[in-house]
């Protein structure tokens, strides 16, 4: 199995580094090659601009799909893209790594969604959702978050994390890929504003670790998320009325 | 009444920026003064990112949390965080006009929040929520998407709206802010990949803007999006068993 870990933080001693590491140690005992998108590391710019598009369809006016149609169709996307999209059709397994900032992905990992997953290249009006470019490919988010775990219930002051989770999800099943359920590490709160003493934060730490190297081990036993798809709709891109899943 | 506007897309003659230029005028005329953020323009930053932090609390480790607060704490928070703090403080009412990529904020907007509200200046443990230090100020969220309102329902391919604007508004309420009903423009996808013919496409642009002036001038009338707060939770953040929104 071809893994690609998309990993986003700032800090190489942090704790999603380490989840990160322990992802790329584990997987690479078991047989799979790895490879790892260090958006930090690669100082990868995450901001839609006209300045990647150095021939454009529109002088004029600069509208994002228009473009990334046109240089993708073109072989004119930047080096960058490219790279990130070669990674994504080697994989068959995308881990992404990173902390939940103001209640979603950090900017620097958001961008990577914006300028990576193409107009024309990655998906088309047609090919999306269940007939995904990347159909076949499994997908992984692996959040950490600062608040434990009651905050972030579905009665939580932090925000259901499932419904803190569902844009992400979207965004990934509507490139084809099947989503697995987040490996989700509450508590991490370095730096002395842990909610705990230091003993039980690092042994909080160290079962957060073992949990993720245990699932690694057996994410073959895992079921994707369940989403409808295009036999499901009607015309307007809705679940028909008589759909189970409306009364679920 | 003090109105900031902070406006995200690259391109000034988008639709997002002709309901960013209605907001101004319509603003204006009823006697509110009003400033805009315009992120791109200005060259925003939203990498949050150590070199936006001349001197550190700890030169080895960067923790964002840490050196944002110590930033802060002796005023040497960078100049463009500076200013956005200030037009928050200064402002009575936020607007965040910008556009649904990847069922979220664009990047630029995203690290708006994650580089502006800064832990120890923005919010503490005790400063956040009914207690926040934006308490009194009022935000709007105002989106465009490309997709017709159709698929944005609760049954729809798009992704509930309601859910993919969940994470902006946890955002907005855990700063203090009252946060009203998102104004939605649906079915905003210009250059031909409009769903509708030109024609059709233009009326329902116009029929659009109509609704934003029409609703920006009857902001008093309306009524925020309910949250719960501090006297709702129990000590670990949780809305007590016996508290009605439970059983709503």
């Amino acid at each position: 199995m071809n893994v690609l870990i998309v990993y986003c933080h700032p800090e190489s001693m942090s704790f999603n580094a380490a989840l990160k590491d322990i992802a790329v140690t584990t997987l690479t005992e078991q047989g799979h090659e790895v490879r790892v998108s260090d958006l930090y590391g690669e100082g990868f710019d995450p901001v839609e601009h006209p300045r990647h598009f150095e021939t454009r369809h529109d002088n004029q006016r600069f509208l994002p799909l228009n473009e990334q149609r046109h240089a993708h169709d073109n072989d004119q996307l930047a080096t960058d893209v490219t790279r990130e999209i070669e990674r994504l059709h080697w994989a068959d397994l995308v881990i992404l790594q990173f902390p939940l900032w103001w209640h979603a992905q950090p900017a620097m990992l958001k961008g990577w969604f914006d300028r990576v997953m193409v107009y024309g290249g990655l998906y088309s009006g047609s090919r999306r959702y269940d007939r995904g470019v990347l159909s076949g490919k499994r997908a992984i988010s692996s959040v950490t978050a600062g608040s434990p775990l009651a905050a972030f219930g579905p009665w939580g002051r932090g925000g259901d994390i499932s419904r803190l989770m569902y844009p992400t999800h979207c965004s990934l099943y509507y490139l084809g890929m099947e989503v697995l359920p987040p490996q989700l590490s509450f508590g991490v709160q370095g730096g002395g504003l842990s909610y705990q003493a230091e003993d039980a934060f690092q042994q909080h730490l160290a079962n957060l670790k073992h949990a993720w190297r245990t699932r690694l081990g057996q994410l073959d036993d895992e079921s994707p998320i369940p989403f409808s798809g295009w036999n499901d709709w009607d015309e307007d891109g809705v679940l028909t009325l008589q759909h189970p899943l409306r009364w679920r």
